[in-house]
């Protein structure tokens, strides 16, 4: 059991790694064409709406995605033990179908640490939008963002569903985009379709999150629509893999939330299989990783004070648990995040975050650049061109890249750095509200 | 072999749990008796001495502490991969050797990442130590606490080492105290004795660090003296059970430095073996670990702009690790700390850095106390006293206390806010060079 366990993990990495050189390697304006101000609704037979149930007090915060069509439905969920309860409804829901036909997302309560009431109050919301929207409750996916340990104001939640569901629309899309927001700045949404592909396969998302800046009032969702056709076991697949290198490799602060949720609906409108052949496949796959890399820098650069978006490339790795969790130490060290936004090339820092990393390395091997500049060599200071480096440190993209010269995987963690506005944001949150 | 590790290590926990028990249950001041201006050389035979080598600009950066006397030996190293020079040497050094009569300290320079040369220099450092206190090269320690990627100017230290080697005096501890110090902003020193023993049986500590606030010129230093009798197995023993439960669980930013280290040295002076029965040595670990948790609590409020220390107690535990790391994951939360700054009772921040430790728990059997008051009762709000708990968020000390209601295990954390001035000193480090 213990081996089989071993060669399924294998597989899946040299998978990954297949994934991250398809990315690394082709041109993605060769295969992906971004659509302008796309989102969910341009994949056709979407609908979206949304509305003001009152939960919040000036905007919408009600939404429903919607496609009358059969579908397949993936999702992946936070690992939160105090996962909120539509968290742990829909797991349950998916159990029962991947046949989602709609989702209803409600902002401003998450429904965290409300208990038993809170996990009826997200049951009721399967099944008034459900009879709302003439589905089957087993098609109903929910879910929340905003503030942990309040229940869900039933009343207005309902009333919510019945006028959103009278108003979906192929429009609504940018709509639904704003109301799923909580203390963004900004919407974040895209759509591409595949290149010289006909019938047309298009891809849409959109996200909120300023990535756990901020738990309250927080999360990170992701909803995503194409009209592909595509088994469950494939889709389960694809979105995993492509989250693992792209959202799962972003941290603003280390913390994670109770609500993260991101899903993928394709409801085979266009009558593609995607599996139909190897080249259609492997640009899907691409397509899938650009819309959801451009949705993680949308979230990353919508965090709160960020002046810098930082890149850390960990290669040569042992292992990508190992390449993606020392890129993580590094990312998630407030001394150098400090550091970075004050413009400061500390690389000590980076090196002691390194070396708190877990598993075993040989510090003799590790190189680290700057951009393209040798900052440490096996080890030890390398001369590098001071007035070159303090130029690029002035820059709002900063690329750092750890050679660990002992395997052949790899991982790209992306942060920001942390200024006063963040401790201003969080330390004052309380008098936002 | 799987399950001789297993049971080893529950006997360790076990010893671990009745450690703290005798630190909860007893009451200090029948044990321990505080010497006024006590440090290292309140204790018999112990002698020490600083000066200024010119690492440093404008303060003593070399300090030595020495006896005469035949010692027992035994210190804990920081496991950063990164671990500089002088952890490397002093590692091989006590494999040589537990008898050491002396340890030179450094400030300024860290010695970390400085290849085969700054290996040399150590080991140098080492060379010129012995021969100016006319010891043996395998009764030296040396350490370094300062920049990470210079090396060590070896005429300034062999100064140094030639001019405190003839100054060293039983009034020299609090002179070693201030000179390890570097972004400190005061001296860490301690000395107690034990209650009616005769002869008398001191214990005396020096420390340095405002902990990986500031890993370039950071790192955490402790040095302990003492004058009983005691093997090296039970030497290290208690050291590091005590070490476990103060020190390493104090966390200020998540960071860990390449130099941190914590060295004991018995001279035996006393002739009073520690272990002549049961009574004395649960004295001497409870004097010890009072030692070692009062340099803790002084570490921690030097940290740079602090406002509050916060204590974070995870109860009931199905185990030491599990409880601490928990404890950990909301010390670390920066989204906790921030909160916390702001004086704001913010403890969906708490309960969504509980539910991203990796262990199995169960949500609804989770409480969380603030000082007494019962914030969320198994896993859901519990109506607690707003007016009350908003007073108490104004206090310099708060207390967190987790019950899991799944074991006996427990651990306590140290920690501190995180605020304005953490982010400007650390981003502005630079231009305080």
């Amino acid at each position: 059991m213990q081996y089989l366990k071993i060669s399924v993990i294998l597989v899946i990495w040299l998978d990954r790694r297949k994934i991250r050189d398809i990315m690394s390697k082709e041109n993605f304006s060769n295969i992906v064409e971004i659509i302008k101000d796309g989102n969910i609704t341009t994949v056709p037979e979407f609908y979206a709406g949304s509305c003001h149930s009152g939960i919040r007090k000036w905007k919408d915060d009600l939404s429903i995605i919607f496609t009358p069509l059969r579908t397949t439905t993936s999702a992946v969920f936070t690992t939160n033990k105090f996962a909120a309860a539509p968290i742990k409804v829909d797991k349950w829901q998916l159990k029962k179908s991947r046949n989602i036909n709609a989702i209803v997302i409600n902002s401003g309560i998450s429904n965290a640490c409300t208990g038993k009431e809170g996990y009826l109050n997200a049951l009721e919301t399967v099944k008034i939008a459900a009879e709302n929207l003439d589905i089957g409750e087993q098609n109903v996916l929910v879910s929340s963002t905003g503030r942990i340990g309040v229940q869900l104001p039933m009343e207005k939640i309902k009333y919510g569903i019945e006028v959103c569901s009278k108003n979906l629309t192929r429009q609504g899309g940018g709509n639904a985009a704003k109301a799923i927001l909580t203390i963004d700045k900004k919407t974040k949404e895209i759509a591409v379709k595949l290149k010289d592909q006909n019938p047309e396969i298009i891809i849409g998302g959109i996200a909120k999150g300023s990535v756990m800046i901020e738990p309250n009032m927080a999360t990170t969702l992701a909803f995503l629509t194409t009209n592909v056709k595509i088994s469950i076991k494939l889709l389960d697949k694809l979105l995993k893999d492509a989250v693992s290198v792209t959202f799962n490799c972003l941290t603003t602060d280390g913390c994670q939330s109770t609500n993260d949720m991101i899903v993928a609906v394709a409801n085979a409108q266009s009558g593609v299989d995607v599996s139909k052949n190897n080249k259609l496949l492997r640009n899907f796959k691409t397509a899938l990783y650009f819309v959801l890399e451009s949705l993680t820098k949308k979230v990353a650069e919508d965090a709160e004070g960020v002046t810098k978006i930082i890149e850390i490339e960990v290669i040569n790795s042992k292992s990508i648990h190992t390449a993606k969790n020392i890129g993580k130490k590094v990312a998630n060290s407030l001394l150098f995040k400090t550091a970075m936004f004050g413009q400061d090339l500390n690389w000590g820092r980076i090196v002691a975050a390194i070396g708190s990393e877990g598993s075993n390395m040989d510090q003799e091997k590790i190189d680290l650049y700057f951009g393209d500049e040798l900052i440490m060599k096996k080890g030890s200071k390398n001369d590098f061109d001071k007035k070159k480096t303090a130029q690029m440190m002035r820059d709002s993209f900063l690329r750092f890249k750890v050679d660990l010269n002992s395997g052949n995987f790899k991982a790209k963690i992306l942060t920001n750095d942390i200024t006063y506005d963040y401790i201003k944001m969080n330390a004052e949150y309380k008098k936002q509200r």
